[in-house]
C-alpha cells in the first residue's frame, strides 16, 4: 500500500515544532523512515535536532538527495486561526496548520515518494534525505550542521532539491534554480548633541544620515542579469529617539537590507557600503560606525541538467512547464549550494507564516507524484 | 535705607516655583511692591500667576515697562549640586540656587530700582511691572495673558524692557534688540508595509524622508540680515521604530525646528515646508502629512530711541558700550512687542538651566544701578 503523504503531513502538523523546538517531528520522521530502510543519524548541534537519512549504500555511484525542515514560525495570534494550528484540521480539500505548506507537506511528499521509491523499484544507487529542525530560527546549526557533518562522515549527495514551496499560483508553474543573497547594515551616524539655537556649538548628524539614506537609496546595485532580478537595497529604519525639537541630537541609527544577485558577494557590498558611509562622514565632519550582517550569499545553479530533469518530470505529471526563477528570500539552498547542484522546488505557499496557513490536499498527492517523477528519471534516465 | 536687591534675589530664590508652581514668588512680590506704593493686580489665567503692578496714574504720559518671570526649570539632578537648589547659599561672591540668574535677580534688580525711584524721585509718569509664573512652561497664559488683561483694562506701557539675562561675559556687554522666530514641524511619511525580498508589493517610506530631510537640511533659507543672523533648519530626529530588517515600514516620523529672522514668519515658512513636503510626495508616491507649531515669530524693535536709551545707561553706569544683538532662543519679548517697543538687557546667564546655577552678587547690585539710570534717563531725558 502506498505512503499517504497526506496523512503523514497531518501527523507532522500536530508535532508543535515551533522553532526551535523538536515537537517530535524529527523522531516521527526517523522511526518512519527507519521502518522503511532508511540509515537514520540525529546529527543535532548545539541543542538543534537534525536529521541525515540514507536508503543505499555509501558512496553509491548516483545520490539523490532531498533536503527540508521540520520546524515552523510562531502561531501568531492563536485565537485568530479558524482551527487550532496544531490540529490538522481537513475542511473542504484543504489541510490547515502550522507548517502545513512552509513545509510539512513538502517533507512529508518526499519522504512518501522516497519511501515508496525504494520499495517498489529498488534503484541502483542511494537516496539521501536531510532535514533540520532550524530553518525558520537563526539556522546556525540547522542544514549547514547536517552538511558539515557529511563532509566528515564521507557522506554526499550527486544533486538535491529543497522541498521549500516554490509555486505562486499552482503546482508545477515555477522551480527555483538561484537565490538571491540577503545582507543587512546598520549605521550609527555622530555628531554633537547641542541646542538648537546655537547650531555652531552642535554638529547635527542628521544631515548626515539623510544623505547616506538618499545616495544608497539612489544608488543603482546593477540592471540585473539572465536569470535575476536587479540587487536591491532598502532603507529599513532610521531611529533617533530624540524627543525635544530644540536638541540637536548626538547620534543617530539606521539599518538597510539587500538582497543582491550574483553580480555581488556580502564582502563587495560591505567594502561599497564602508566607502559609502566614509565619503559622507567626511563630507559632513560626523563619525559613521557600521556593522554588516550577511544573512546569505547569492547563488545559481545554471540551467542544465539538474534543471531539465527537474521540468521535465513537472511537464509529465503536471502538464506545466515551470518558470525557471531566482526570486523570494532565502531558504537553506544557500547552504547546499556549496555541496552540490541545487533546485528548489514544492507547493504553492498557502498564507505561510500567517493565521490560517494550509494545504490543497490533493497538491501534496501531485507533489509526491512529481517527486516520485523525478526519482524515476534520475535513476533510469 | 535703600532695596536691596541681593537680599530680594536670595528671598526669591528660596521661593521654589519650579513652573507651574508659584512657589510663594509672586505673593512676595505683591506685598513688597504694594507695601512700595505700587498698585498690584493678580491677573492669573487658567491657573498660571500673573502680577501686574503699577507705580503712578493709569495713562500717564510716560509709562515705562519692565516684564520678567519668577517660574524656573526643574532643579535637575538635586544630589549634584553643590549647595541646595532653593538655599540661595551664598559664598565667595555668589549666590546659588535654581532662578538665582534666570531670572529672579532680574525681577529683584528692577523691582528694588523701581521701588527706590519712585521714592527718591517720584517721575512724573508711572512705571509697570508685568511678572509672570510662566515663561519656562508653555507660556501659553504668562505674559501674553497680561497683555490681554492690559489691553481690556486701559493700560499702557509706552516701552519696555524685559530682564532675561542677555550678556555672554561681563555686565553691559550686550542688549537684544531682536529674536529670532522659532517653529517646529513634524511631518509623517506613508508608504506601504511589506517584506524587502518583494519590493513590488510595498512603498518603502525611507527614501522620502531621506529626500525632504537631505533638500530641507540643504536649503538655505537667507544670508541673514543687517540685525539677524541667517535663519536656520535643523532636523532634530526621525524615527521608524521598525525591529524587522527584513520588514519595509508602513510610516516613520521626522521633526524639524526653525530658528528665523524677520525675513520669514512661521505662515511663510509653513507654506515652503507644506510645498517642499508636496514635491517629495509627488516624486515617491507617499503620503506626506505635516503638522506645524510656530513658538514665536521674529521681532526686531530697530536701533534708535529705545536701545539708544537703554546702551546710554549702560555706558554710564558701567563703562561698556553693549552690542546689539538678536542672538539665542525666544523669550517674552516676542509677546512685548506687538504692545510697545521692546528690548532685553539684564545679567551674565551663569549656568542657566544647568546644575548649580548662579549669580555673581555686585552684578545684582550693578544691574539695579543700571535700571535706575534708564528710569533716570527716561523720565528726565
Ligand atoms: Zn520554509
Ligand atoms: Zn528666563
Amino acid at each position: 500500500m502506498p505512503t499517504d503523504p497526506a496523512a503523514l503531513t497531518a501527523a507532522l502538523v500536530k508535532c508543535p515544532s515551533v522553532t526551535p523546538e523538536e515537537g517530535g517531528a524529527l523522531q516521527l520522521l526517523e522511526a518512519t523512515l527507519g521502518a522503511a530502510g532508511f540509515d537514520c543519524t540525529r546529527v543535532d548541534r548545539n541543542g538543534t535536532p537534525n536529521l541525515f537519512a540514507r536508503w543505499g549504500a555509501k558512496g553509491a555511484e548516483k545520490t539523490f538527495g532531498f533536503n527540508g525542515h521540520t520546524d515552523v514560525v510562531p502561531v501568531g495570534d492563536e485565537g485568530a486561526w479558524t482551527h487550532p494550528p496544531f490540529s490538522a484540521h481537513l475542511e473542504e480539500g484543504w489541510l490547515y496548520g502550522r507548517g502545513a505548506t512552509d513545509m510539512k507537506s513538502g517533507v512529508a511528499a518526499f519522504a512518501a515518494a522516497a519511501m515508496d521509491f525504494v520499495k517498489d523499484t529498488p534503484p541502483d544507487g542511494a537516496i539521501i534525505l536531510t532535514i533540520t529542525g532550524d530553518e525558520e530560527g537563526p539556522g546556525r546549526d540547522g542544514t549547514i550542521a547536517i552538511l558539515d557533518w557529511m563532509e566528515q562522515a564521507g557522506e554526499r549527495m550527486d544533486v538535491c532539491i529543497v522541498g521549500e514551496p516554490t509555486c505562486p499560483e499552482v503546482i508545477g508553474d515555477m522551480i527555483k534554480i538561484g537565490r538571491r543573497g540577503s545582507m543587512t547594515a546598520h549605521f550609527e551616524v555622530i555628531g554633537k548633541q547641542g541646542h538648537s539655537a546655537y547650531l555652531h556649538k552642535t554638529l547635527n548628524p542628521m544631515p548626515a544620515v539623510a544623505l547616506l539614506a538618499h545616495r544608497l537609496s539612489g544608488h543603482t546595485l546593477d540592471r540585473g542579469t539572465d536569470h535575476f532580478d536587479p540587487s536591491t537595497l532598502s532603507v529599513t529604519t532610521i531611529d533617533t529617539g530624540n524627543p525635544a525639537s530644540n536638541v540637536i541630537p548626538a547620534r543617530t541609527r539606521m539599518t538597510v537590507n539587500l538582497r543582491f544577485n550574483d553580480l555581488h558577494t556580502g564582502a563587495s557590498l560591505t567594502d561599497w557600503l564602508r566607502a559609502e558611509a566614509d565619503k559622507v562622514a567626511e563630507e559632513t565632519g560626523t563619525r559613521i560606525e557600521m556593522r554588516p550582517h550577511i544573512s546569505g550569499e547569492a547563488f545559481l545553479t545554471p540551467p542544465g541538467d539538474l534543471s531539465d530533469l527537474v521540468s521535465g518530470a513537472v511537464a509529465k505529471a503536471t502538464n506545466r512547464q515551470p518558470v525557471l526563477s531566482t526570486t523570494g528570500g532565502t531558504s537553506d539552498a544557500r547552504f547546499v549550494k556549496s555541496h552540490c547542484p541545487v533546485v528548489e522546488f514544492g507547493l504553492v505557499g498557502h498564507r505561510m507564516h500567517e493565521v490560517d496557513e494550509r494545504v490543497w490536499v490533493q497538491d501534496i498527492h501531485d507533489l509526491k507524484r512529481i517527486y516520485t517523477q523525478i526519482l524515476t528519471d534520475y535513476f533510469t534516465g
